[in-house]
């Protein structure tokens, strides 16, 4: 029997209960973990082999056909295991190929990815110094890298890792409310103002759902119209306020966007903070997307005026690129996190331990389990250093402007926003306009360009060849929207998508 | 130069960027992966070998001394990263070592880990089939399984999985909410009534929580009493239920814990369900805890009733030893999450998309982006079957009671609840008293007992060679909370517990 076959064997004789925890045979064990690695690193390799298909696309109803995902009635052998895992992977999508610009949350770096691997394997649960102890630490440390690049005192500040951008979101507007309103927290809002808070009509929507959740009501949380470059417009968040407070309302949290979700906009800072500290409102910054640009000396600019926010949340998982999920909810002032969130759980909090209690996190968070995100980050960012992250952010925009050059140059592409210092960001939203319809009547021309970024990407994900978002707004029909964040982009793969965009485009009935 | 040296001396010699993806290096890229699993099977080897310490216990203070955990100026090269690892492991603690019982969430399962390892290398997000096809159906197969678990109609359910049990008791809470008064997600808790709602003294803190955050009062959220066996009351439950709303509040969720937290109790879900019935209350079991125990046909019926909930929270990361974090709130009404918490984010979960956009799963979140957490459940259950899980859960069953007795026949320890049925799950609660302290009166002995816990947990944590919480309840000073719940556990690792805990007993000053 060859190597191969042999290890077939192996594993087509065992089941979970057989190997460890449970058993302690560590050959099959071994040998097990191995080839699940070798599936892994195989997968790897061919997402980076730009001669590989993003994906093979299938509908729901054919794609049941092609896997059988029910739970068994006997446990299945750890041979069919490893083939079900080399399955998953080939009908998935591959979300790390080089020219997925699908998501905002692009490309697999395979340092962050080993520390995710390690995470699994250390497996534990956030929430003390007690199970958690290097984690824990580590959290306080990469905390205060971030804090510096804020702008804050590490000796005052605050934050917790959070799942995901709307989560840290939330915690931000519970804590403005908490600091505003602290018998909410025990006597709900009944007995409180009508509070309401403003965001910009192109934020993302979880400022809304926040809202929503927390008993406030999706509808006192305001839009404010933007500019045409997708900047709130500071005029108008102060008129909003102002209009408010006529009506008997009580503003309490303005939140500006730092790298919006379309447009890639920076709303104004400097202006928004001031507007906040003469109305004393809790100035909350979501740069979940564009916080990343802090670790960059050219760019962090685009940013300032983050240092007088109460709250920033910022994901590593979008611009630094670490593995989902990993999000930081910010907070310039230490202690209230603690008050707004702790319910004195002493039965998992205790203070009789044998070493300073202050290090505990539970009683900070909302979540009372935590999965540990930051040694995907620490790693990394121990991988590229200050210096790394400067140098790959600035590659990313020079990339953005490349790609804005070439999409103004080639026939048929249209930009949605368009003047001297654009690109600003890494999104670059634009349309395609096949040749048969660029003479159109405008009317008529709106009509059919609604479908045709649809048609476009339906083709891409036939073809398998690439993928990028697209969506309408409240006045365009709908439009690409390109993502320049997976550190594997070259130029090559931008003049690829554009070369791809024309032949889908111009193949259309 | 040995193999080992050569390695060294390659990975030494890179940094991140000079591997995939920013570069072509397959050879540099495989050793560090292959490297980075080498520490990962060492530790996971050592975790099972009963002869290795679970922790080797440093001060905050000390730890920081150990291990660099700042972020460089500059890159650190791959071979310097493969140490960190290492380092990590060394000095964290493994809380998948068979006599670590210090959590509910106990173990390491090597195929959930393996699952979490793709989970990260395949690194997307779950909120639209297009870029998650695969997951979004595996979520559907195995809530299938979760559903039917509960005595549901699969055809009518629905769910989401949540970062945690407490968020998916807030996701529960919501909804509860929103189907009484779907106006407050628009308008806010101004103007409707004052809500209130239920849960046991002893149940999870989250629920209280969630109160909290969703503007609801940590105060309107009553503390039911329990009767000696940590049982909610249902009569008290029916008294504080006409009290409120003789009050004027308007009662509308109550909640029902299945396996408590300390405790370790199910509460009498039939009687419960009757009670809302009769005054039209939401029914929600947090069975985050015992929810496993509905995959054994011979101690199901400690959940019975569970099917007459309108949600249930359930986290596969505890009794089915799914690695961190896994948790599913499930509902039996489908419809309601989506009405609840979409935004109507057209540009992110855009209508004309080439397939049945029904499969999308982001509107129906909380969160916006949403990690994986579906595959390393699905392989997991695979790996062991509907079978295996009745097994595993039988079997830790009978640990549960062989320990039980082995208390009771133990000289100074004693059961903080002892009845003929006892123990219902796999918490057993006790004290230690050693021989020096048995013959106090009661208040003395009580004084003094408050501290043996603490002491004994210290000196287990300076030998490093087991762990199990404690914690005081409202009457009783501290006692041990043991937990069953690692696979890995056998009898003599009970009883080595047993022996460590009176042989530092009685060495107490």
């Amino acid at each position: 029997m060859s190597a191969a076959d042999e290890s077939d064997a192996l594993l087509e004789n065992l089941i979970a209960k057989e190997i460890l925890p449970q058993s302690g045979n560590w050959e099959g064990t071994e040998e097990f973990l191995n080839r699940i690695v070798q599936v892994l690193l195989k997968y790897i390799k061919d997402q980076n082999d730009r001669d590989q298909k993003i994906l093979e696309f299938h509908h729901p109803d054919k794609m049941q056909m092609l896997i059988d995902l029910s739970i068994p009635e006997k446990p299945e052998n750890l041979l069919k295991l490893v083939k079900s895992c080399e399955d998953v992977l080939r009908l998935g999508v591959r979300t790390g190929h080089p020219r997925f610009f699908n998501q905002i949350s692009c490309g697999l770096d395979l340092v962050s990815m080993a520390g995710e691997w390690l995470t699994a394997t250390a497996n534990t649960n956030m929430f003390t110094y007690e199970i958690a102890p290097v984690f824990i630490l580590m959290e306080k440390s990469v905390m205060t890298r971030m804090w510096e690049a804020v702008g804050w005192d590490p000796e005052k500040a605050d934050g917790i890792f959070a799942p995901g951008g709307a989560i840290a979101n939330l915690y931000a507007m519970n804590a403005a409310r908490h600091q505003l309103w602290p018998r909410s927290k025990h006597l709900g809002m009944k007995d409180i103002p009508t509070l309401c808070c403003f965001t910009s009509e192109d934020s993302h929507y979880s400022i809304k759902s926040a809202s929503a959740v927390l008993g406030i009501g999706a509808d006192y949380c305001f839009n404010i119209p933007t500019d045409k470059n997708g900047k709130m417009i500071p005029e108008a968040l102060e008129a909003k306020i102002i209009e408010c407070k006529k009506e008997g309302l009580t503003p309490f949290f303005a939140c500006c966007t730092a790298g919006s979700t379309v447009y890639g906009a920076f709303d104004p800072l400097e202006r928004v903070a001031n507007i906040c500290e003469r109305h004393k409102l809790w100035f909350h910054v979501d740069a979940a997307w564009g916080g990343g640009m802090l670790l960059s000396p050219e760019h962090r600019y685009k940013l300032a005026g983050i240092e007088r926010a109460n709250s920033v949340t910022w994901n590593p998982h979008k611009l630094m690129g670490a593995l989902l999920q990993c999000s930081a909810c910010l907070f310039r002032q230490d202690g209230l996190l603690f008050q707004c969130n702790q319910m004195s759980a002493d039965y998992l909090f205790q203070q009789d331990k044998p070493y300073d209690v202050s290090f505990d996190t539970g009683d900070k968070a909302i979540q009372c389990g935590r999965h540990n995100d930051v040694f995907k980050l620490w790693l990394m960012w121990k991988s590229k250093g200050m210096e790394g992250y400067r140098q790959q952010i600035n590659k990313l925009m020079d990339l953005s402007n490349y790609f804005t050059r070439r999409i103004k140059e080639t026939e048929g592409f249209e930009l949605i926003i368009e003047n001297v210092s654009w690109p600003e960001f890494l999104n670059i939203c634009f349309w395609y306009v096949p040749a048969k319809i660029r003479n159109l009547e405008p009317a008529e021309m709106r009509a059919r360009l609604e479908k045709i970024a649809p048609k476009i990407k339906a083709g891409m994900m036939q073809r398998g060849t690439t993928m990028v978002g697209y969506q309408p707004d409240k006045q365009r029909p709908n439009f690409f929207r390109m993502i320049i964040s997976n550190q594997a982009i070259t130029r090559e793969d931008l003049d690829f998508l554009i070369k791809e965009i024309v032949d889908i485009g111009e193949s259309l009935e």
